[in-house]
């Protein structure tokens, strides 16, 4: 069995790689190349969870095992830890235990990565609202698919934001300039596309209409039914609204509440697989109308960036063998 | 994280240690001190299945993934492979990586090692039906609970037995006298314990009534509803039908068959964990009528297992530790 750290994550997938991962994985998505079984998810205590997603896709299994313990802000550990177990789908044989934090982390920006490369690649600009650690993936993600020169940042607590910025610079080669905003509407205004990568319950982009013209939103934060990013007027501006997968219209609260109440119609909430796929047409009957792109992930998404990692870790020869 | 290899498992836990283990599990089963999300059971191709068992339970998330591959029975792989993850139920932080099989194996021979020491602690011969490797540690849970002086063996072909004896001495030091039998009647006739440890579809032991008098039969192989080991005489002779778990009831045709059929009424199908406990008696108006004990397993029996030899090799400083 190979196990594969954090670090070993990092060595081998590139930003422009998974990219071209979670592509593929959209076009299989459209094809119905996999099979994935009803996930589990469960509460383990108070608003900490416990969830399994296995996928068979290709030659592999892939099972990610994530808890998500909002409990653990308080003890200063991640909220988030996951690994993917990765088998044989030929024999049933463990192949490998991937650290899934950062492939996690990787895998949500090269999702957004493939929806900016196909619906907005001439971004210059770059607002991120949310600068937490998915934000840094986020960045390096819309970097890899267009030529950004400035990027504008939002915090709640805008302290953080000189921090984000050294990390940002140490972790990657960018040149983009990099400008804390005190107002996320002067950040809206001046961004090709806005990215909000929080965990808020009430949307953290205001709620007017003109504003998003033009433009390209991107939600990656809310994942739970009662989270909420983009505001009501955003979707009544839009003329679709772009998801990554099915499961997300029944788990996702910037899904669910558009749906029932009317913001967006439901056969103008379509699928980025099938717009890749051309199953369905990217509608512009009003050039400046905004688009928008909310993702949710799933068990594909991590089956397939896991065994593009273990693939490139064999061929490398990174990681540590372990006989079971 | 700790990675424990099957060498691992087997210098850590002794089927003495495993046995109280799983004693404790059905007493946690019995009061429902523990909390077992709905298992994911998919079929990968043809025979080929993938199940996640997850369990919550102490201060652990247990997760068995197993994958059972009758394919590979051509390809001489082993058809069942499995790992245990387990989780910190405060932190959600991964400790432990477990070689399942052996663990499994471990496991399940402790379970009828808990049934033979309340049911059979005076018997002083075991007949043991199917001699793969999983006969090998019933016998060792049976041995560990009693006096054994003579085992008996059967299997469907002969010329396994010699290896199987051989097998048995080298891996334990039993002194009981091993007696290969052409004829299942004589094994019964002289066996105080009877395991049928197979992966029949069709019952491995006769249709006939009073041979099982003054016995008890450990079913331990059958655990889908197409596997069938045990007789309908068999079920009709006894006056409860001893059960691990009530899974068992909708998915193991050792169960559901004799209930579909009326063999047994349903009032008479008990869990050993609520005789263990006291919440149901032990019936034996007839002093000879045999006794049955059936298991299936549960996810339950592999977290505490589980977590009992991830508790057991951080004492002893056994395993190897990957930082992820």
């Amino acid at each position: 069995m190979l196990l594969l750290s954090g670090e070993d994550v990092e060595k081998v997938l590139s930003m422009e790689d998974a990219i071209d991962v979670m592509e593929d994985a959209f076009r299989k998505y459209a094809t119905g190349e996999y099979e994935m079984p009803t996930r589990v998810f469960s509460k383990v205590k108070g608003e900490d969870d416990y969830a399994l997603m296995p996928c068979f896709v290709d030659e592999y299994i892939g099972l990610k095992v994530v808890t998500s313990y909002p409990s653990n802000y308080a003890r200063k550990n991640p909220v988030t830890q996951g690994v993917i177990l990765l088998n044989d789908r030929e024999t049933g044989d463990p192949l490998a235990l991937i650290e899934g934090t950062i492939l996690t982390a990787i895998k949500t920006a090269a999702v957004s990565g493939v929806a900016v490369r196909h619906l907005k690649p001439e971004a210059k600009t770059i607002g991120l609202v949310g600068t937490g650690i998915q934000g840094i993936y986020q960045l390096m993600a819309a970097e890899a698919e267009t030529e950004v020169e400035t990027i504008y940042l939002y915090n709640r607590s805008p302290e953080k934001i000189n921090g984000f910025i050294r990390e940002y610079k140490e972790l990657t080669s960018s040149t983009a300039q990099m400008i804390g905003m005190e107002d996320v509407h002067e950040l809206i205004n001046k961004s090709d596309v806005i990215i909000t990568a929080t965990t808020s319950v009430d949307p953290v982009l205001p709620n007017e209409e003109a504003i998003y013209n033009g433009k390209l939103i991107v939600g990656v934060g809310s994942y739970k039914s009662n989270m909420r990013e983009l505001p009501e007027k955003l979707f009544r501006s839009a003329e679709q609204y772009i998801i990554d997968s099915e499961q997300g219209k029944v788990e996702c609260g910037d899904i669910m509440d558009p749906l029932e109440n009317k913001w967006i119609s439901e056969k103008d909430v379509v699928l980025l697989s099938d717009i890749l796929c051309g199953n369905q047409e990217l509608v512009r009957s009003n050039p400046s109308s905004p688009l928008i792109f909310k993702s949710v992930s799933m068990a594909l998404f991590d089956a397939m960036i896991g065994a593009f990692v273990y693939t490139k870790a064999k061929e490398q020869g990174i990681g540590t063998t372990f006989n079971m």
